[in-house]
């Protein structure tokens, strides 16, 4: 029996309020020698640590599977319940969704960076020098006001060209019959010419129309990028389209809200169906418009990036900090306790390793019948005690349904 | 998307070092009334605990699955990372290999036994009174000398006959086109005839010639054993050729070598395409040539036969000493030390239970990635409490591949 199956079968709808607090890239590890303390067990959180003493099961999550360190996209969709494993996002897609892009369905998207090429089409440089930010923004305006759509009259693609940081951009194709996903163009090194975005499933007739789209699409850009010193040309990878996913409302029967700062969370929400909210621009914010928007959701993901910035730098101090500034801003949210609260981040970001890693996050959950680890406080070390054990952070939200009692009884 | 596929893909070269130190029946329980304490606690291992104080995380591990006590073979494959379940080597393989024969692709190998037959070739005792070692050797060499092949000329089956322990004994039949697995001819009780091995497949060519192979051996045998007073017959069980089971090097891209004493591991290790170093008698020689071979290969599976032997006999004390022996060499492995080492046991071999049990054994890694778990010892106790919680086994070479930094991140 298939066990989306039965948690489908046996959902309730309760009225209950759950809210996922996601610390992004919260776990870290502790090394000897260096004071054998991670950031969550140095920082002072006394909100926490009476959320803790009030009763709260704790564990760790596993994002993907064991050793697998997790992207934004995989981390986020285990937390959402969907299996990144089976649930696939391209790269073209999340930096799409990274760059505030509103895609639809059908949408290919492309990641892109502006590269150098010989006078023969030869590339000596797949980062084009890495030029500034501000180049990069004039040339992608250059290049969307010049090129609007590709394709013939009748099945036009809609071509969007958004900007990143440097060297790097995103481009989106959007019309009928479109598919991904198709090879990249790029070699992968210098010294050879650009290639061609091919269907990965030469069977597709999507995937085909999305390559001529592709072919043309270079055939107007390169010339307008004929003068550049740098950006002369172009690559593109992970050209992929929007997955299907099922809905999030209709999956666990509930509404939900995502209340993020950075539009890549922004849009791995949407992607399940949540409810964007704009407007917070700190977790202050965050937390009051959670109460404001109580009695209009059953499920609330609320963002914080501060920690995974933190551990990206390899900055202990800067990560404490960021929990703590957490800490300080917790009791907003708790004005209004949920009934179901977790605590947790999408993968850890160790400051050892300034990077994400594989090693499992901890995760806190609290309701009123989440019984209590009898622990202090929660941290990596204490979350290995709990009763949650370590497991697959795609149940998560499975648990989270279980302490809003959500689950009917399975069999007599 | 299948889940060895997507380590495959993720996987990168680094050149670290990985050591797997297999403690064979490494794990055992505590029992009220004796102690409450295992031998692992009761050991005095100042190194290991160094090692844990420098920082580890560990865990236990499920052999094969809950409630399920795995053999040698199993519990092996899973710690080089093959999912017993899947890939199923025969008893007769792993027989053969524990004697030290050096199969070839498409070999069948079948365990066998001298048993008593009476008058009319109904078998009286299946173990032909247990003979002692000496006959069994002094029959096998009669046999192996009168019988070299069968089958008829151009489609000649060669057969090797080797003496194991008492009435034990393996045949191997090496030939063009031959294929297991067949029907045992035991009948497992006294007071029926040998049986027939029959295809398990009968529409498998190669069975079917496997089985005229053996039925023609039997005639052949059968005469030259009429004259003695208790092993005139013989049974053939586990009959089955070498599966094919992918290589270790191309798997996880690792040069991996082998370091036993007994024969059993080193043909383990040689299923999955490890390289053999023979020579050292014991675990200091072992880990003497470890450091010998260090910039030979990448991987290093370092296996200590006597934890099991102890737990088999049921002697605590003697397991605690094989602990501590292991223990007083574990320096000089560590006077290189690799980027990654684990040390584990393939099962659990509780001195209580005097034999391989279902208990999930300890284990730990050491990285510099690895973290700290705080703990102060490696013992059962303390393994409930470690970062990895309980763990499939086959999991530990991508934990250990992680430790290493072998792994790309999955998705952005």
């Amino acid at each position: 029996m298939n066990l989306d199956h039965v948690y489908s079968q046996l959902t309730i709808k309760t009225g209950a309020k759950l809210a996922l607090v996601v610390l992004d890239g919260l776990g870290d590890i502790a090394i000897a020698g260096q004071g054998e303390i991670t950031p969550l067990e140095a920082a002072k959180t006394p909100n926490l640590d009476r959320l803790v003493v009030a009763g709260c099961a704790q564990g760790r999550m596993t994002p993907v599977a064991p050793g697998i360190t997790p992207g934004s996209g995989p981390g986020h969709l285990a937390l959402f319940g969907y299996d990144p494993l089976e649930y696939e996002v391209g790269r073209g897609v999340i930096e799409a969704l990274g760059l505030g892009v509103e895609l639809k369905a059908g949408d290919v998207a492309a990641r892109a960076n502006f590269c150098t090429l010989d006078s023969q089409g030869i590339i000596t440089d797949r980062r084009a020098g890495r030029i500034p930010t501000e180049v990069c923004e004039e040339l992608c305006a250059l290049l969307a006001g010049k090129i609007r759509r590709v394709g013939s009259k009748g099945a036009e693609v809609e071509v969007i060209i958004k900007p990143g940081k440097e060297h790097r951009f995103v481009v989106i194709f959007r019309g009928e019959g479109l598919e991904g996903p198709l090879t990249s163009t790029d070699p992968n090194r210098e010294g050879l010419p650009i290639g061609n975005a091919q269907p990965e499933d030469d069977k597709s007739p999507a995937q085909k129309k999305t390559s001529r789209a592709i072919a043309e699409f270079y055939k107007k850009v390169l010339p307008l990028l004929a003068g550049q010193p740098k950006a002369n040309g172009f690559l593109l990878r992970g050209i992929a389209h929007q997955p299907h996913i099922p809905s999030f409302a209709e999956r666990y029967q509930l509404r939900a809200a995502c209340l993020a700062v950075y539009p890549m969370y922004k849009g791995l929400a949407q992607l399940v169906g949540m409810t964007k909210i704009e407007g917070p621009q700190s977790l202050s914010e965050q937390f009051e418009r959670y109460l404001a928007e109580y009695d209009n959701f059953d499920f609330f993901f609320i963002h914080y990036k501060y920690t995974d910035k933190a551990g990206e730098d390899g900055n202990f101090e800067a990560k404490r900090k960021a929990i703590e500034d957490f800490d300080a801003a917790l009791p907003i949210l708790l004005r209004k306790r949920p009934d179901v609260l977790a605590i947790t981040g999408d993968h850890s970001t160790p400051c050892p390793l300034r990077g994400h890693s594989w090693h499992p996050q901890p995760v806190l959950i609290h309701s009123k019948f989440s019984g209590s680890d009898k622990l202090e406080r929660f941290t990596e070390t204490g979350a290995n005690l709990g009763s949650l054990g370590v497991f697959d952070a795609k149940y998560l939200i499975r648990l989270m349904q279980a302490n809003a009692r959500m689950f009917d009884k399975f069999g007599a």
